[in-house]
């Protein structure tokens, strides 16, 4: 006996079985047949002898790569065949869809792949990629849940046009304006103001960029969080590491094989604490190190090269692969970010050198997030936030953070391949 | 020994604690103050004998109800505090963050409440409602987890305004217009062509409907799922009746009491399976047993009223709070319904007699779905969704249920009090 999994089935050798699939592979002889058939687990050989057969040899001629098939017949044991050491001998075959020639050859340009992406997705990596990405967000939400987070949705139609610098799409919304939402940072916050203490969110974040880098999508999927009662940014950058090392535990244990085999990536479990540097320190070991140099007045954020160094750097000097940075100048936090003595108190952090987060303590006092706000010029479009704050509002703090980018990084990609389907500038299709 | 939770800490009765919270009650006597704290586990009374701690007795007289206070000193028992029988004797207060007089009164009409909705929110009530909500949620995928179901993030900026004939946003996309989802359909079946075979999301959809009732909203959180090799639509209604039931029984068991306790409500755990009954064999009953007759050209969809009654006959009859409808009329349903002998294999799901979901086998080959798109009038729009069916898919079926409806019908709420932020045509703040 031998069990063969395909069709979401546990097909049995030795018994007649009903499978379905994508056939992958034709090989059409003169007296047999060879058919591979493969569904989300796992592929099949279907041999038929087209001499005892004559029926079946007929619809042979017509069926094309990608059609979908149903097979019924009996599964013997054949230890010559690769797949599995069994065959399916059909007593019936049933088109279930038949598929036009495919348009696109298996190394087609990644244009063409996003224009086919349904067809790209078919590959055995890219399945495996979503299954993994599937766990990922089952591990996150599972850690957070187990630490008695709220899940929440807070709207991507809104009002005004929100926090940062960044671009927002706009909308007409019956007789008015409305825009997308960039981040549900205000929503999130206004849960700490509602007394809900530890909240999350997965959901589509919306960025009128016109970027076309590797990293940038005009919409992607967001993780974030935010928590009440904090002492310090600290504790944020505790959870974080937290939440991400054992997710990566998780992923490594369930798919850490599979993803060696298919993809041949070793997933690194991280070890805790995840080393954290001052921005300033980072350039100047940045310096002595690699001799990179930045003019003192543009040290105030970091570049994507200054990213991908600061990877070489950790790796060499800490082992590891994610580095949190701290103590960026205040002109380039956002406007509610606490701050003590001048510093905001929050961070990036850094994994394979690309930023995948930024956190912080926020401030909570209206008076003084007020004052933040008018200091960065922002006024009426953030009017509706600063009243979250006047009733009373828990100290808080939290972070967002890229499913897709943290796929990409994971699977060592570019954004395109990462997302489910992509979305830039010049991508809107399919 | 006696443990409190407050401030996410169990406060621990006979020693030093630190506690945060909420000022929900203050009683300031001549010589004594009482403090009420609140946070998402509970309440806690502060007791300050003023002349005992007189400098504690200024900050009494600035502090207000909602603002947000830190509290260290020793908890001890006092069998006389209503609360837990505990009460914390103050060494040191500190305010974090004061409170303006609160603007909305306790009983203030829905769109006061709405305004405020981070005020309104603070009740344990509504804490209830969202951490139930979570569950809820944490089931449905849990269901789907096990079953190896996949989750993905569908786009929900589209460059064609979709499937149905509901309006749609629209905006500018950089040089062109751009749609936003309607319903993940069209990507969650992309799936099934890509051979992802069972795929599930939780994301935002978005109605441009000018729709005034209870139940609608322009933007809510939609539950989609798609599965590939089913028989018919009954597998499909078998999936939902099973995951449904599993949901409820599991949060009548964490949660019940609870609900019970703080909302006066019974959850109840449905049998299986759901009753099933056809459209035209309902209105026959609703007739007989209600003396509810509809012409019969409109008995091709359910009046708001046929779904209300449906819901008396179905516990009556049935003893059941669900109903599957089946066998609408093909001008009634979506052109990607699959029909046999005509009739759409589908259904809708009724829940105390309000809509949650649309079911159906989709038409998976693509010369047959090409011509029901074309027989509704769909042509350019959905070009690139037909597409997808060209180069083989699998047979396959799903729904999509609202998470806020389903919410609102578990609470007997309307639409407005059930969404974190509702979004309908006059609203669009905070």
């Amino acid at each position: 006996m031998h069990l063969v999994r395909v069709g979401c089935r546990n097909a049995l050798c030795g018994e007649q079985n009903a499978v379905s699939g994508f056939l992958e592979n034709l090989r059409n002889g003169k007296n047999m047949a060879f058919l591979v058939l493969k569904d989300a687990s796992g592929r099949l050989q279907v041999t038929i002898d087209k001499i005892l057969r004559p029926e079946l040899a007929g619809l042979i001629e017509k069926i094309t790569i990608g059609s979908v098939v149903s097979v019924q017949g009996l599964l013997v044991e054949n230890p010559s065949v690769k797949l599995g050491g069994c065959e399916l001998l059909p007593d019936q075959i049933t088109i279930e869809s038949l598929a036009e020639p495919l348009p696109m050859a298996k190394n087609a340009n990644i244009d063409t792949r996003m224009d086919y992406r349904w067809l790209d997705l078919r590959s055995d990596q890219n399945l495996l990629l979503f299954k993994a990405q599937t766990y990922m967000l089952e591990c996150l939400r599972s850690f957070l849940l187990e630490r008695e987070f709220i899940e929440i949705h807070t709207p991507k139609l809104i009002a005004a046009a929100s926090e940062s610098g960044a671009e927002v799409f706009e909308l007409s919304y019956f007789d008015r304006k409305a825009y997308l939402s960039q981040s549900p940072q205000f929503y999130k916050q206004m849960a700490m103001a509602a007394g809900f203490e530890k909240v999350f969110e997965v959901g589509p974040v919306f960025r009128a960029e016109k970027s076309f880098t590797h990293k940038h999508a005009t919409e992607f999927t967001g993780f974030d969080l935010e928590l009440s009662y904090i002492q310090s940014f600290h504790d944020v950058m505790r959870l974080q590491e937290e939440m991400l090392a054992s997710m990566l535990k998780k992923l490594a244990e369930r798919y850490g094989e599979e993803i060696r085999r298919v993809w041949g990536i070793e997933i690194a479990v991280p070890a805790l604490p995840f080393p954290v540097m001052k921005l300033q320190d980072l350039y100047h070991a940045l310096k002595e190190r690699f001799g990179y140099e930045l003019p003192k007045e543009e040290q105030t954020d970091l570049t994507a090269e200054a990213e991908k160094l600061s990877f070489e750097y950790t790796k060499e000097v800490f082992g590891h692969e994610f580095l949190f940075v701290t103590d960026f100048p205040k002109d380039k936090r956002a406007f509610y970010h606490m701050r003590k003595d001048g510093v905001p108190q929050g961070y990036d952090l850094i994994w394979r050198g690309v930023e995948i987060t930024t956190g912080a303590q926020r401030e909570h006092r209206h008076e003084l997030l007020r004052a933040q706000a008018e200091e960065k010029g922002l006024n009426e479009d953030v009017k509706f936030y600063l009243d979250f704050f006047r009733y009373g509002c828990p100290p808080h703090g939290g972070f967002g953070m890229g499913v897709d980018r943290l796929t990409m990084l994971l699977f060592g990609l570019g954004i395109k391949e990462a997302s489910f389907l992509f979305r830039g500038p010049n991508r809107l299709t399919p």
